[in-house]
């Protein structure tokens, strides 16, 4: 049975759940950055995935970095899988910008963590669950 | 036309080539690091590549992350397309151990690359076509 890391559920909100992935936005108010985890356990690679899996994890992956390209008018994605610390399977897609406070590093390790405040948590979830559900079945 | 990357060209040495990627190992003995690099003019999103492209990179991606898992023996896959500095999509596959230079940050701007000796980037070029060989058809 599939339960998430807490470290993951400790540092995100949840967006939605699709068949296959939780959709969780990474409380960090400094870039729109999302997180998929499918909701498989022990998985901590993703060519542990049956290919069913990985190819429905490919499509909503690319579902989910146009939608953050288009919405935030992005200059960049990064989309990476790399799981140092955490060892269950997440796979981060970021809306980098030539202003942001990493660029062009790469986020992690970068500064610290700036929560968002309830009402811009609130709405941001909000707009990303209203660009997502035009592409993706959300729960 | 597809042309590599002038930056990709000068740090990594060619393993192969499929019909949609080129395989590169990234010139830095201090991990094994391989850059797929989607043989596709003006491409710098996965999401920008055909639905048909989007599977074979998936794939070929999932073999190599394997490949590189069992050949090495490592503890951790890293997989990112970032792309922050060099625009044209490319996807690292790092293999991490507890042990290297970085672990457990990413290895992207950490310390200075260690460029392998002639003979040692033959011999590692070598052991990937080997391993890559068994389930790609590299030319």
């Amino acid at each position: 049975m599939f339960e998430l890391d807490p470290q993951l559920e400790a540092d995100t909100a949840l967006i939605g759940r699709t068949a296959l992935n939780r959709m969780l936005l990474m409380n960090d108010s400094r870039f729109p950055w999302l997180v998929l985890v499918p909701k498989r356990s022990g998985v901590t690679e993703p060519f542990e995935l049956t290919d069913e899996d990985q190819r429905t994890l490919m499509q909503e992956s690319m579902i989910v970095g146009k939608s953050l390209k288009v919405l935030f008018n992005a200059h960049k994605l990064n989309i990476a899988a790399l799981g140092n610390q955490v060892s269950q399977l997440h796979i981060h897609h970021i809306a980098r910008f030539q202003t942001d406070a990493a660029w062009p590093r790469p986020v992690w390790g970068v500064g610290v963590a700036e929560p968002y405040d309830a009402e811009a948590l609130y709405e941001r979830i909000f707009s990303l669950q209203k660009a997502l559900s035009k592409e993706l079945d959300l729960e």
